[in-house]
């Protein structure tokens, strides 16, 4: 190993978390981890969510008034993280909303494009209710993402 | 959500790293993110290997000299990131050298239960060449362990 290269410090300068609807503990833990690390750094932070407009089932599909319902409601939770996160010392925080089929394909294909982060930091429990694929987004994302991910418990 | 709460620095304070006997770039990363996370917030870090001492092919079957000359080279490769850690600021480090029939399986339940860490350190393509499963070990254990897990790349 070269130890020269070993003894520098790695500090991921933009952090991406993501946050669903429901506010359960890992949830919390999550945020908790990305406000600290991202203030003790002083780095960007990015809270992205992911409004499912394609239901699987047709029979479940909104209409506009409800789509815009829903589409305000994810905006009001990632501003509230936002805002909390502000309130823990977070200088520089960027609300990332975004719409899609599939979360794990909008965070992949679209979210980590555009966001760049270098770390992406996701609660154990964070699922979203629509997805195609159930069970947490975190161990899928860690398997596949570009970029490194901690799934916080 | 309950505000007082989210407002909580979280830091992990005893962190676990896993290395293998490859020095490939996703395990130096994870080794620099451990070191550095250890060194900033003064933690306690396990640097921990396994030895398979079981093969699954019966004819690969090491001698007692052989198992014993392998036991000693991954002794001395968690020796060595212990040094660095070391060298890098960390104060705390213990080497943590285990034996057994699955990586996963030895990690899980023996390796977290004796240091009970709340961080485990992975790289994404850390991998045990005679391990039962094929493939990097950090996916599976952010999705099995009941800590949180970080995938470093």
């Amino acid at each position: 190993m070269e130890n020269q290269a070993m003894q520098e410090p790695l500090v991921y300068r933009r952090v991406l978390l993501t946050v669903d609807e429901d506010d359960n503990t890992s949830s919390e833990r999550a945020f908790r981890y990305a406000t600290t690390l991202a203030r003790d750094y002083a780095v960007h932070l990015g809270i992205c969510s992911v409004l499912e407009s394609e239901d699987i089932n047709i029979f479940d599909s909104l209409t506009p008034s409800k789509l815009q319902e829903k589409r305000r409601h994810v905006e009001q939770v990632v501003a509230d993280y936002v805002k909390l996160a502000e309130a823990n010392g977070v200088e520089h925080v960027e609300p990332l909303v975004y719409e899609g089929g599939d979360v794990d394909d909008v965070i992949l294909e679209q979210v980590i494009p555009d966001f760049k982060p270098d770390l992406l930091v996701t609660g154990a429990d964070t699922q979203f209710a629509h997805s195609k694929i159930s069970g947490a987004i975190g161990p899928r994302l860690a398997k596949k993402a570009p970029v490194s991910v901690i799934v916080v418990r």
